[in-house]
């Protein structure tokens, strides 16, 4: 990137929020960024009743809405632009049975157009975390628009 | 598989319709199981408010869930067993705008243990399916418990 | 791409050829480019004692290098520049014995910047083709250099 | 796994490099095993001319095979039984320049059939290791015999 991206953690968080409180299915769940910073994010999903599947657990694809977001998120701050999820892969481990879904994603590597992130899905229960999936996945930068 | 699995159309399709009427979080996005034969599935998302992004597209989240669902159910009816996913890999490949999200998966290979399945996701808006996102993943048969 | 590409079948599959020739670990392992289209590829390795494991089966890396190549040659040919492969993603299905490994390759959606490709893999042997991996990737143009 | 598995050290590099040794491909391009434990594992292959593409960066197929037999490694050292790669995902991230390719691999989650691996894989040029490629992908237990 040619410009510097000085971006305070307090002002990084408030245009997380921002961004999830200004999508509907997000907040249809009760998403939250609990964490974000440049390269990082936590982004963190209630369990109710409403994300579960037919034998009590989270809905593979409420996991799966989670590591995509909160890679995004990861990417996006490392490259410092507006970006889309262009492609990630998951693994489920273990079914999600607790309070609440964690997702905590890095950067590994952020070029000029792309970020390259990984994610760990934890299901808390009680304090404990337990890892439920592991992602990785590319970030893309969004065309820049003419001055 | 050594048993063989003589399951009539109808019989399939009300599995599936039953199946998914027990997921709470599928009646809460309002997913319906078009067609489901033995390694095949068609499986689509009405495209309402709640299912979107801070843009208007059908959020990344709510496409890879009907990957993933739909990516199960070919495994599962390709299985002939109850089944979870293992894993996926997703690509977008384009913001999905329409009315509702198609999801047609089907199974390429289904050994005794696992089907692999590939997922083609569409956005269907006046009647035109136009392709947004890509899918390939493992379906594993849940361990049979004693009799 | 605002240029429109016209190239013949034959000057494909002679520049593919020509790519492949250049490429040591190609020649290493004998692979040759069977056909070659617009964001489509044939790509075979014939099967030596040299690409095989400890149990005599084709080496998974062998069949990973095949699917990659045969991914990026679509990839090419559809966006019609020099291109790299992002990532992509294999599932294997089958112990790959016989004579020769052929992998197809095709892209499902060219962008500007970038195609998502699919790969099937295919073992010949007697001349029957047996499916042993399935593959899933992206293929990103190469920046283009002013002037 | 019902069975402890207590394998020493030396024990565990001399099987891996017994494994290796066993393999045409991994001899033909000089693959190395140069440490084994329970769920880990770092494979190097030598960067010769032999494994190049026409750029002279190390081939992605074989950038490919490191992180694949890596995983391999990883997964089957964690379940302690033989195993088979199902899957992997890899994302390139540079050309690999430098004189060797440093895979290193670990197990995230091994289950009673499955384990699922990460890897990162270097490229080491005068020392300095470069990250080039992540993967992450399953490895499965082969089927025990009876008796």
């Amino acid at each position: 990137m040619t410009e510097p991206v000085t971006v305070s953690p307090e002002d990084f968080l408030a245009m997380g929020r921002e961004v999830l409180a200004r999508q509907p299915f997000s907040v249809l769940i009760g998403a939250e960024v609990v964490s974000l910073s440049a390269g990082r994010c936590e982004l963190q999903v209630p369990v109710s009743d409403a994300v579960k599947q037919q034998n009590g657990f989270v809905h593979g694809g409420v996991v799966s809405y989670a590591a995509d977001n909160a890679l995004t998120y990861a990417g996006g701050t490392a490259l410092g632009v507006p970006v889309v999820t262009s492609e990630f892969k998951i693994n489920y481990l273990r079914p999600a049975i607790g309070e609440r879904l964690l997702a905590r994603a890095e950067s590994v590597h952020a070029g000029r157009t792309q970020a390259v992130c990984r994610c760990d899905v934890f299901v808390v229960k009680g304090g404990v975390e337990t890892l439920c999936a592991v992602a990785q996945g590319t970030i893309a930068a969004l065309a820049r628009q003419p001055g």
